[in-house]
């Protein structure tokens, strides 16, 4: 062995799109998750098959991000390793999408303030400087406004609907409210990009997301929470730190995989 | 009271199109069923979209039947009411599709069963003189094709692949083999649609059942077992004789829309 090779290499700049990407993947792999949980037990067949298909949607956008991930981070990693092979701290999702389904108030009132979220990103993601991240965000923006109008459906049915669906929605937004701002927090990465002109700025996108959420709010008979306290630190979901619920979702997803790695099953 | 409402009517002519449009729907209603629980816990990305893709493409044929099946019983029920209401002594499914989900291999086998039954049942109702049968039967048949192709592939990957894969496809298809007799036994109902050529005349359906059946597993080096003995009777799931797995599943698909009966959610 030389003696340059036991100097250890000085730590590699991080690979910032790397990690913004994880984000974008993560957020659809966790929530296509988690809405997939529903599947065989919704209401009536044709809502949990609609709601099945927006599990799909989300689950292929992911496939899609981790996939430019994987290239980009230039390891070999290819979406289904970075889905089924990362532990829960290297996973870079919001909180919100992580939280367990709850009951159908919960669900949709998640899926309505992602979707409107979702919308206002990929939205300004579509005009990127990285071509192939401007071209994921348009494919996927076409869904994603068949999800909010889904959701944002759902929302003026269950809160201006009965006393009960009310109670529920108005319950949901109440706990999902706090979760909120994790959307908006840019940190390093995020100016980074941002002043490559990669990624928009990210809180400037929330007064547009909190005009649709406002205005459905106000069309369902719900209130909007008074705002939480901004959180102080970026110590969130972004880097790494998550509720004890994704622990448990991981470990139920990952296991076909890591159970036979590397086979066909 | 009337003296004439004491005497019992005489029981009302089964209604046989009915019982047969039962028997279409709750088939692909248990396998979608069923086949949504690997939802979130396939072995790769890719393929855990293609699954939830068929089953979704299998709860949407389910639908179709079960709503002309309401139809032309004419009660006033609807695919939500026949899917979520009845008990499980009331479901026409056969029992292969009800079987617990297995390991990946016995999945992939039963739907590539399923799917070349499908696929050969859908292109004869589709010539059926009952014009909304065939349309349907038309319908479903497109994606049928997609179904049957990716399971043969499927089966030719796992049979002959790896030792193991080979091992747990064999095994899955000699646990199958002697629950497929069910599919080609006409009974009193098959016979009498059949005069009215509605539907084809079943038994007659085997042979390129078998066709299709035997040459995927030669080429997926797998061995077709002897044929079970025909059942005697045609007591089975076709006249509500079901295993215990069906009332587990049922239950647990059933709770929702019965823990709020007429609400939306």
């Amino acid at each position: 062995m030389s003696e340059a090779s036991v100097v250890p290499a000085p730590p590699s700049r991080p690979n910032v799109l790397f990690e913004y990407l994880l984000r974008c993947g993560d957020d659809r792999l966790v929530l296509g998750h988690r809405l997939s949980e529903w599947c065989g037990h919704g209401p009536i067949l044709e809502e949990d098959i609609a709601l099945a298909n927006i599990s799909l949607d989300l689950l292929g956008h992911a496939t899609m991000f981790l996939r430019l991930a994987g290239e980009v981070e230039g390891k070999g990693r290819d979406e289904d390793a970075l889905a089924y092979f990362r532990e829960v701290v290297e996973f870079r999702n919001c909180q919100m999408v992580e939280l367990p389904v709850g009951d159908f108030g919960f669900t949709m009132t998640r899926q309505f303030l992602f979707d409107a979220y979702d919308l206002i990103l990929l939205d300004a993601l579509s005009s990127s400087t990285h071509a192939e991240l401007a071209a994921i965000a348009t494919k996927a923006l076409k869904e994603a406004r068949y999800h909010i109008r889904h959701s944002g459906e759902w929302m003026l049915k269950l809160g201006d609907g009965t006393e009960e669906s009310h109670r529920r929605t108005q319950r949901a937004l109440d706990e999902l409210w706090r979760f909120t701002p994790e959307l908006f927090t840019a940190d390093a990465i995020d100016m980074e990009l941002h002043a490559a002109e990669v990624v928009p700025d990210l809180p400037a996108l929330r007064p547009a997301w909190e005009s649709i959420v406002r205005d459905v709010a106000d069309r369902a008979t719900l209130t909007i929470p008074h705002d939480a306290p901004r959180a102080a630190s970026t110590r969130n979901g972004r880097s790494g730190a998550h509720t004890e619920a994704l622990g448990h979702m991981l470990a139920e997803m990952q296991i076909v995989a890591r159970s036979h790695p590397g086979a066909s099953w």
